[in-house]
């Protein structure tokens, strides 16, 4: 019998977030603004194991591709990660990749490493040469100022249009020995249909082997932020990475071992709340919507339903404006494809409220009911297929003209 | 060998849209708004030949599954079409089924037949009650007023939020014999992904068989309004009906006879421009767009690129904005799910500019190029897959303010 408990906080001291093992450096590049941090060093001390998941679009930007084959080439034990923001390095073609390779370069040559060891990582405007120069001026600022401390700054610099950091630790004690997880994330586009990068670094104490973290990561991200994106994962750029040091006193072992569940429930829920803290943030995002589609022949029809529901876009603007439209809704689940489907069993419920049943307006429903409902910020879309047990949920985000103004201006 | 010519005017002049055979009603039956013209009767002459295609929604509205019905059960061959707009009659369960029976049989009462040779066609909020009442009463106006040249208060008649009517018609040639066709449409959601309801009425004075007409008008359709939505049909209510009532002297016989190419030609380019008047009506639209994709594997590949990129809102946003943000198109066509997809190969240009070769910005493309390009209100999004000579289009629009204002403010 293993004993554990968890406390989860918002970090916003940085000696909160501390990771024995992990140092942070920020530097001010050019290449987002001027005098704005947009380059991040995280240092991971010799031994420290590292997983991640990559997009799955097939444009490919120029450091996912560097990433993931030097994930490859250093055994998944890198030494640093670097994120530049303003500048997604996607659309390049080969300089792309030239570029990518000579930022990790100047990292190694700080670090005094090889370049394999080394990371990329980038989010900004699409199809514009990487600044690459700036990214290497800058990097002995960056250096300069590497500490353990440096987490809140960091998740402020890896940010592009978002409008706050996110950044979480959690605190963990199994069989009274303690573990910390501290995670950043950035997001910010329309958290669908083709959301803009996502990113994601995690970092823990505990020792874990690497076929142990790359099975659960892979687990931990499907069930968060590949529940946040229309098609898993969707932008040219997306990346989710997990860091384990191995400089405390917790040891993961294999996942038979006592230690892992508790573990692995502690580092799930860190990784859904900051994939709920990019929909909370996402652009114009004015209410926090979680679709649940329940009592499924499937878990994959279930989930096509919500998903179609969450990218309507009519569906998302009468949540901007709180309208209790729910015909909406369901000719979005009509609409889903679902083989068979017997409308006239569905039903639709918004938090407590009943609103359709029976592929029609629920009896006890008044739109006196449906207003009050819609006027609160965080809503459960809730529809049940009454065709099996199976259930996916997803989360997304309202359709607002603040959406339409910064897409529209991104560039400009 | 067969002589033909037609040529194709928008109608505001009633006279040029005449069709032998048809007749229109218009009334202010007070389901839209007050003193609006929301309700029209078709009534086709005796012999008149009648095919239909339906929305492919699950969730299919009342008059949707009762205009199926009694088409069959009229054998193809109904006496009148009645449309109503303000009201969807969908999500209205078995009630909304007995609501637009009965305005049907108010159609056949005045009119001197039986109801089950009336179609029904509602358009508007999804998920009220119909006024059956409402429009029951009205019936005797809209009777009143049945003419031959009600066409363009008719089609004025059937918008909900479009802003204008969309009325053309062709006058044809065949051999020396003159045939006429006629139709008007509404649509006005944002074209895609879940367009609101689009309706399109079609009438011709040529004769043709049932089993021929039902072949064409399929072929047609699938060539025009399913390429302006993301999924066929998506709608609740979606219909698209085509009238042949053989008052003419072109006899188009079957799919062999000499009449039918030229026949088809023209039905097909008024089909075309009805539904391009519904995508350049687009809620809030700037912007007219053909999504082209060439070089396919197979159409379906290529359908589903043009399709991802059509619907996906940060490219309708920088549309919007005139934004030659192309990283925003390749990162689409990247996500499209393309097995095997060489994003080295492929290409993109709008209009006569290309911007994307090699997976990357094309030498040649400068973003002035893109500037002037981005200006122009009919774009054509060209993109170049490199791997087969399968192609597809779609049609559609840009995503602006307006939208989200129009259906945010949409029932309020």
């Amino acid at each position: 019998m293993t004993n554990s408990e968890f406390t989860e906080s918002v970090v916003t001291d940085g000696n909160a977030g501390v990771i024995d093992g992990v140092r942070l450096g920020v530097a001010q590049a050019g290449v987002k603004r001027a005098h704005h941090d947009d380059l991040t060093v995280m240092e991971l001390a010799p031994g420290t194991v590292v997983a991640a998941t990559f997009t799955r679009n097939a444009f490919r930007a120029a450091p996912v591709m560097v990433a993931e084959a030097y994930l490859e080439a250093a055994a998944g034990s890198p030494a640093y990660l670097v994120v530049n923001t303003g500048n997604a390095n996607a659309g390049t073609g080969a300089a792309g990749r030239v570029a990518a390779e000579r930022v990790c370069e100047a990292v190694a040559w700080h670090g005094e490493t090889d370049a394999h060891r080394v990371l990329p990582f980038s989010t900004g405007v699409i199809g514009e040469p990487l600044p690459t120069e700036r990214l290497v001026e800058a990097m002995q600022s960056a250096f300069g100022n590497l500490a353990e401390d440096n987490w809140p700054r960091a998740a402020a610099a890896i940010l592009t249009t978002d409008t706050r950091p996110k950044l979480r630790s959690v605190t963990l004690t199994i069989d009274g020995t303690p573990c910390r997880i501290t995670g950043m994330s950035k997001g910010a586009g329309m958290i669908c249909p083709n959301m803009a990068t996502m990113l994601a670094f995690v970092a823990t104490d505990a020792r874990i082997a690497r076929p142990v973290l790359d099975a659960l990561w892979r687990e931990v991200v499907d069930a968060s932020f590949n529940r946040i994106s229309i098609d898993g994962d969707t932008s040219t750029n997306d990346a989710a990475v997990v860091c384990a040091t191995g400089r405390g006193g917790v040891d993961i072992g294999d996942s038979i071992a006592p230690a892992y569940e508790p573990f692995k429930d502690a580092l799930q829920q860190l990784v859904i709340d900051l994939a709920h803290d990019i929909v909370r943030d996402g652009e114009g995002a004015t209410k926090f919507v979680e679709v649940r589609v329940e009592q499924g022949a499937t878990a994959e029809e279930c989930d096509q339903v919500a998903r179609v529901i969450a990218h309507s876009p009519l569906v998302k603007t009468a949540l901007f404006a709180s309208d209790p439209n729910w015909g909406r809704l369901l000719a979005a689940i009509g609409r889903a494809g679902i083989e068979g489907l017997d409308v006239e069993r569905v039903s639709v419920s918004i938090n407590d409220c009943l609103i359709a049943e029976g592929g029609a307006r629920a009896a006890s429903y008044t739109e006196a009911q449906g207003v009050a409902v819609m006027a609160e910020e965080a809503l459960v879309i809730r529809v049940l297929l009454d065709r099996g047990d199976a259930s996916a949920s997803v989360w997304t985000s309202d359709l607002s003209y603040d959406y339409v103004r910064i897409n529209a201006d991104y560039r400009t």
